[in-house]
């Protein structure tokens, strides 16, 4: 079993409108120091493989077939984690 | 100018519908490899700010007023960038 990270991130220059309003609020609660805020999807996924190299390139499908929109959002793979069993 | 990370993910044992959701159509889509799937939120916050630890109280205190529900959900803050201008 192996697990792996995928962080979903819209590109530079589309707008955020969820992050704009939570930088809203963040200023309304008197997080004054807010500059930017950015909202992305944290993707945790656990795969019957222990093949590293495999994983990955499979992963990279997955982010491109489903977990990401490729015209307006990036996405990094990260294996975090190899088990033996 | 300081960036941090924080990643919010659902506490173990809660249910996750849109993992789930999502590990089916990984499954049709032929990734046969998918044990299971877990869906957090991955937010990116820029502060007007140098000071790493006041910092990191900061962050800390919006992720339990706004950014996260600590009734289902979990969240780990990491400062990535720490800018002189």
């Amino acid at each position: 079993m192996l697990k792996a990270n995928i962080y979903v991130t819209l590109k530079n220059g589309v707008l955020d409108p969820q992050g704009e309003a939570v930088k809203k609020s963040l200023k309304i609660l008197d997080f004054g120091q807010v500059n930017q805020v950015r909202i992305g999807k944290f993707i945790e996924v656990w795969l019957e493989s222990r093949d590293q190299a495999a994983a990955i390139k499979e992963l990279e499908e997955m982010s491109d077939k489903l977990l990401a929109n490729p015209v307006i959002e990036d996405y990094r793979v990260e294996i975090v984690e190899v088990n033996q069993s």
